[in-house]
Order: structure tokens, then sequence, then C-alpha cells
């Protein structure tokens, strides 16, 4: 069956000279990449780096087609892919500066020594990369979250060779940068089948159960991602699955805040609630709001914000569908009232959708629908009335990627929201939107369950290289069988911790 | 249901005065268990590292009456069992000296700046504790892998509190070391419910279901690992779940070091898969040795050495049980040959039992029963012709918790086995056998599945810690609601990355 391309702002479907990946093509693409593995995981550091490095000269040799290409799959314009594109090469770039500062490979050694256990034979441990890792990449980022983006970088960085399953309703896109990365890991002298593409659900589901691989990544919704999380633990032998799921992404406003900001609030909400269509995963779904004057000034300037805005492409079909079914559970709910409403549009067409609750209502039983994220321009107003209505409510709403917190200078109830924030998600933001996620050392993104199916693990920033590594100790090894890193000498020149002291 | 305490050397029974925990209990334990976590978290690392000290002294304290109490429990012996005692004290205090040293919180801070993104805000990230830890504790060693052993003493270290599952088969022991632990404690005012003692199999599936949980800890048998696993996972939040279970662990002599030392090998094997009884994780359960004359005398010194050993107490009789029908499963398949054999011992009685089979036997599908590990002192010796039969051999046994080659000087051989080893196993020793896992920074004591359920990490050693933590990004956040470890003075002293650089 050949791969569709649709655009959604047109509706033309025009079918791609290539295949579905059939599941045995979908083994022998593994195997392939199983050997490559196992080259790159003895190549040095500095050809690790090289090669993202080159990659990401490719892509921007590419660049304006392939920005041509993804805005009519995905309608999302040409100056956010443009943008979008030169993140994804910053982040290809930035993990080639992550595997050159090598502290990621957690190099230990304990020379001999004796214990109060008894005499401890020489141990040096290092982390080794997981093998074959399996890609997902999602619908709302062609670029940085897709077949050149970070699941991607940070898996070559650590070593492994990576098979990407193309999104569906972006695959002429995915075709188009996979070739400008596999140019740039020709140019290197990668070995072949050190990036993969396939294409089509089975394939997907061939590529989870591959004997082959080693690790998945996932970005995209909670069903497809519980869902191929749950095969990753039904395998044989299970293996690890990163699935970076959605969330509400809840927005506190104290009363001071309400008082000092309400209109500059309002405004802002809107921006960061419509920003790419309300097509993030960041998006901010839930905002907490006081009861009373403030509040009622700050609702309406986000209502009267929403208003001036115009309508938004989503980025397929389906996913228009899924907005629309999600706003109808949200509206549905006896207890919410409309505050930004209308008839639905047809096709691909959205337009921003307000509602507001009380927080007892939010969290009455019938309101579950309502704690759920919907993905597109829609968000939930949450009126509280006291602090303890307040906190009910947010222990009512699922943990998620963020949770932001707006208060006023001094304000006496900062500190409880902001402790509350990091015990329900992986950033806490103080007076400021969740939409935009930079590339950096410090960033996180990923939170408890169910906004991430592994709590522990980030899919963006430096960190998210840990998923696809693995330690191993060696213990009493003569210098000439250790990994270059671990040998006395260190030739890689990368910081190691030795008998417990580590130095730089 | 009182808890019985079983004495295996003499089959008495003794009732404690103590009952099962019913499940209603064991949500109020945990209850109380997650108000500390709120507490203990809040605590500065000098605190902990104190608290973890105090429970040490607490555990030597009460030492000669501890070994007496384990002994009637386990019939390890006083001598293993102060050792054990020894080490348990010395990895609380091991840990103590990690949580000083702070590395383990990866706090990290990207002070606000330009990038090709566009500007980025400031990002402090830092792990956090996962708040309450269940941990299941294993039968083999009543000390260092259960009431306080390393998980126990590793998920404090990270801040959290812990409930833990007694092992049925010393459950008088569970109680004494507890009540040593939770003196340590309450000597430096650690909140009620810091460490947490339940009783029964009930119990231990309400542990893992508990809302309050935020992690497992788990060392034991397969079966029982596995079916938590997929109780945590089964949660409407699922939970990081930590098993650390068998493995077969094979050792690999090279023809070289047949040819050089035999006799040495084939001893030092015997003394290594018979220790405590063969009751070990680690013990050496697949020989690889080559055909030949070599071969042929390392595996008489083995057989001669096993028969010049008496009779072992198995730490139960369900466990017991399992050995014989372990070994029955291996004697079972056709092809296989004993080597030393008789008939079972009675009770919880057993002696050394060692089989051989050829390697291509071993590959061939029957003969799936040998590649398991069989808990208890029993080995199977697989006989190799070439460096290929080798090769396929080890790719049909299951991967490890360690993987041990003897090699000659210079020896040919070496490298590839050590690779491959590394591919398999989370431990690759040269010239040395895998029971003993001293408790270090450069320790790794976990394997790819089926030999742990998260490959990524380890139960013993420094880095054991990083199960029980997981990342939070603070974003714009004002200094003063920051943790202490992330405000720009940085008043605890440990190190960090700032804007990408690490210092000391």
């Amino acid at each position: 069956m050949a791969v569709l391309s649709v655009n959604p702002s047109t509706g033309e479907i025009r079918p791609l000279d290539v295949e579905e990946t059939t599941p045995a093509q979908v083994d022998e693409v593994c195997a392939l990449a199983a050997r490559a593995a196992a080259d790159l995981a003895a190549r040095p550091l500095t050809w690790r780096s090289e090669m993202l490095r080159s990659m990401a000269s490719e892509l921007e040799t590419d660049g304006p087609q392939l920005v041509t290409v993804a805005d009519q799959e995905t309608a999302l314009g040409r100056p956010r892919l443009e943008g979008e594109l030169r993140r994804t090469c910053f982040q290809l770039r930035f993990f080639a500066d992550v595997v050159a500062d090598g502290m990621f490979l957690a190099a230990s050694i304990d020379h001999a020594q004796d214990s109060p256990m008894g005499p401890l034979p020489d141990l040096r441990r290092v982390k080794t990369p997981l093998g074959v890792v399996g890609v997902f990449g999602s619908s709302n980022f062609p670029f940085a979250f897709s077949v050149p983006g970070g699941d991607t970088a940070s898996a070559l960085a650590a070593g492994c060779s990576v098979v990407v399953k193309a999104h569906p309703a972006h695959p002429a896109t995915s075709a188009a940068t996979f070739a400008a990365l596999a140019r740039g890991a020709d140019l290197c002298g990668a070995p072949a089948g050190t990036v993969n593409l396939i294409f089509g659900l089975a394939a997907g589901t061939a590529l989870v159960e591959s004997p082959h691989v080693g690790a998945v990544g996932f970005t995209g919704s909670v069903s497809a991602g519980r869902a191929l999380w749950q095969l990753a633990n039904a395998r044989p032998n299970p293996i690890p699955f990163y699935g970076e799921l959605g969330a509400a992404n809840p927005l506190v406003v104290t009363v001071g805040a309400a008082r000092q900001r309400a209109e500059e609030i309002g405004k802002g909400f809107a921006g960061s609630m419509t920003l790419g269509a309300g097509q993030f995963c960041t998006k901010p779904g839930l905002l907490f709001v006081p009861t009373g004057g403030d509040g009622d000034s700050l609702v309406h300037a986000l209502v009267g914000a929403l208003g001036g805005l115009g309508g938004f492409t989503m980025l397929s079909e389906g996913i228009a569908e899924h907005f629309w079914s999600g706003v109808e559970s949200i509206r549905s709910v006896s207890s919410v009232r409309p505050l930004v409403d209308g008839t639905p549009n047809d096709g691909t067409g959205a337009s921003a959708r307000l509602f507001e609750v009380g927080a007892d209502d939010f969290v009455a039983g019938e309101a579950t629908a309502l704690r759920e994220e919907c993905f597109g321009p829609a968000a939930l107003v949450v009126r509280y009335a006291t602090n303890d209505e307040l906190l009910r409510a947010i222990l009512c709403a699922e943990k998620s990627l963020t949770f932001s917190v707006f208060a006023a200078t001094d304000d006496p109830d900062a500190a409880w929201l902001v402790e509350l924030g990091a015990s329900r998600s992986g950033r806490v933001i103080a007076d400021g939107y969740p939409t935009g996620v930079g590339v950096s050392w410090s960033m996180q993104h990923g939170g408890p369950w169910p906004a991430t199916t592994a709590s522990g693990s980030t899919s963006v920033g430096a960190a998210s290289i840990e998923r696809w590594l693995r330690p191993v100790t060696y213990q009493s090894m003569p210098d000439e069988l250790l990994p270059d890193i671990l040998r006395e000498a260190n030739p890689t020149g990368v910081p190691r911790r030795v008998d417990g002291a580590f130095s730089l």
C-alpha cells in the first residue's frame, strides 16, 4: 500500500513513491540497524559528534525545501517551521557538545582496595549504548520531535542506531528529513543502517516487538503511547519504553497575582493556549483563577483576546475530530459554562474554545472528563474561592509535564504552590507559560504518570541521552581489554570518578 | 494470623508476637510514610547522612543478638552473618557519604540566555525523591538485601521513606533489624513513618498497589518479581519497579586458560557455585569449558572439589524444594550427563549437583530448561569444540547479572568474549568468580532482562540511589522559592553544572 501525503489546508491527497513497510521488511531493517549499532558503539566520541554536526549541516542545506514540504503537510506556516528547523539543527549540534562533554557516560573507577567487607577487586563502571532505538515521532513538531528530532539526536549521541517510524500526518517531510540525515551519516562514513525510516501502523508494531530493538522513544497521544508501552512490556524480553504523552498542564493564578496583573495574564494565557493551534503537549489546559472581581477581569481579558483570534488549520482531520470530541466531553458536563464556544468547524478547521467550572464541581466525580488533556486550542477555567478549594482541585487534576504559578511579589501563596507543583510535574514555572521547551542542559520535559511512562526521564535536553544507555562494570579487567574511557591513562580526557573522588 | 518463624536446621516453628499486616493496615502505614516522606525531602543532606550513620550504629549495638536470630532463621552460620552485618553497616555509612557528595542530585543551572531558538528563560534542574519506597527483601541475605539492606539504605539516602515487606523466611530477623533502624531514626528526630515494616503476602500486594507508594525495589525470584512488576504496571498510575531477579551467570574458560590453569579454575568454580549453599543471585550456573584433555582436567578437578564438600542446609524448605525441581529439570534433558548427582536430600538438606552437556545439545530446542537459573548448589558444564560452538551456546543462554571470562595471557579469545559479555550482562569479570558483590562507587548489580526488570539500574553501589529520584526543572523561579541546591549562592556546597560547564 502506497503511503499517502495529505495537505490539511486543501484536503489534497498525494500518494508518495514509497510503500508501507511490511513486518518482514521491518525485521530486515532492524537486523541491519543492529549491525550498525555494534559498529557505532566502538567509534570514538569525536567521530560521533562530527556525525551529528554533519546531519545538522545537511538539514540546513535542504532547509527551504524541507520547510515547503512540511508546510504542505502540517499547515503550521513557514515562519514557525523555519524556527523549528533551526531548533532541530541546534539540537543536533547541542548533542554533539553533550557527547564531547562525556559526563553522561558516568565513568567511575575503584582501584582494588581493602574494606570492612574484605578486599575488593578493581571495579570500573561506564554506560554503554542499548543498541537499536525505535523512535515514534509526533504529529505536531514535524522536525524537532520527529525524524530528525530529539529522540533521534539523543539516541545517536548515545552511540545507538535509530529506526524511525514516520508519523502518518507528515510522511513526505519524514522522507525528506530522513534523506538529509542519511546523507549526513554517509558523509562521515557511518555504517549502513545507522538511521532508518519505516512507514505504517503495522510497521510500528513490528518495530516495538523486534528482538533487535533495545529501547523505544515515543511522543504522542496517551492512547497510542499506552498501547505501545504495553506491547514493549509484553515482549519475551521487555525493553525500556519512553513515552512522552499528553498533559493538562495546570496554571494557577493566586489572589495576589490576579489583583496585580489580571489583564496581562488573561492575554498571555490566550496566546499560550492557542500557540500552534494549541497543538503542544505543554499547552496550558487548566487555568485556576480566584472568584471575585480580579478573577473576573482576568477571564474577561482572556475571552476578549481569544475573540480577536482567527481560525486555525489543525494538523490533520483525525486530530481535528479528536479535538472536537474532547470539546464535546467538556461541554457535556452539566456544571460547565461555555465562555468561548460555537458550532464546530468542518474538516481540519478549528477555533478557540474556553469553558469555566467552579472548583468544587471540578472535584466532583462527574467531572473526570475535565481533567484530561484536550489537544488543540481549548482550555478550562477553574474558579476557586479559598485556598482549600484550590488545593482540592489541584490534587484532582492529573499529574503533568508542567505546572505554572503566577504570584505577586512576596505572595504568601507562592511557596506552597511551587512545592505542590514540583510534586506533581516535571517543570515548575514562575510567572510564565509552559509552551516553549528550550533545548538546554537543565531542561526537563517529562513528568509523573500519565504525563510520561517513565517519570525519571526527560525527552528534551542533555539528560535525554540517559534513556539509551545501560551501565556495565568491568572487574579485574586487564587495561587493554577495557573501553578507552576506563583505561588507566584515559585517552578520552572525559572526567571520571576515581576511588570515590570526582575530578575534572 | 500470627507470623511464623521457622528454623531450617531443626524444623522448629515459632509463632512471633506479631500478626500479618492487613491491606487496610498497609494503607495506614503507607499514608503515614507519605507524610514522613514530605518531611524528609525537606531536610538538609547533612541530617540525612547523620540518620544513616545512626542506623548503622544501632545495628552494631544489637549485632550479636541480630546474628543469633538470623542464624536460627537462615542456618547461614555466625561467621557469614557477622560479615554480612558488617557489610550492611558499611553500606549505610557508604550511603551517608554518597548523600554528602551530593552529585546524585545532578543539579544544573542555565541562566537566561539567547539561543538560535530565541531567548531561553532561567532553568534549574535537580532530582527530587519519589516519596514512599516499597522494599521487598531477599531470602538469601537477611541483612544486606533485606530490611536494613541496600534498597532501604539507598531509598533513605535519596530522601524517601521506606515500607519494607518482611521476607517470610526470616520474620524475626526482620523485626529485630527493623527495631534497630527505627531506633536510629528516632535518635535523630526523624518523623514517624520514616521506616516501616509489614508482614505477609497480601500485605506485599497491597504495598505495590498503594496510591501512596512511588516506587518499589525487589530482590528475589523471577516468578515473584515478574508478578509484582506486572502489578506495578497495572496500577492506574504505574510506578517504577526495580526487580533484581535471578541469573544463570555464565563463566567461560578459553582454550588457553584451560591449558594453563585447569585445576585451579575447577577448584575455584566449586567454591563459588557452593558459597552460601549456592544461594546467591550471582552464583555461576553455566561453565563453558573446551572439549579435550585440558577441559577434562578442569572438570575432573571441579568434580573432585565438589565431592570433598559436605551437605548444606538451605534457607527454607520451599527453597530446597525449588532447588530439587530445578535439578530434576536439568537431569531430565536426555543429552545431559550427571557428573555429581545422587538421591535428593530431605527437608532443607542439599548437596552439590553438577551436570554436563555438549554445546550443540545446549543450543538445541529441548534444552531450554538448562538456560534458567537453578537457585542452590548446582551448575551445568557446557563443553564446546570450537569458538563457533561457544558463541552459539552463549547467545542461547539468557542475559545475566554477570559474565566471567577466564583467559590466558595475550589470549586471542579474550577481547571478543569480554565484548560479548558486556552486551549480555551488567558486570564482566576477568579471571574471577561472580559471587561477592562489593559495595562501592563503581559496582553494577543489574543486567538486561531477565536478570533485572530495569536494565539501566543497579541495586548495589552508589548509583542505586538513582532509582528513587525524579528530575524537576524550575523555570524563572525567584531565588527564595528554589530548593537550596539550586539557589544562586548554593548553600549546600554540592557541585553543579552551570551554563553547561561542570565545576567542583
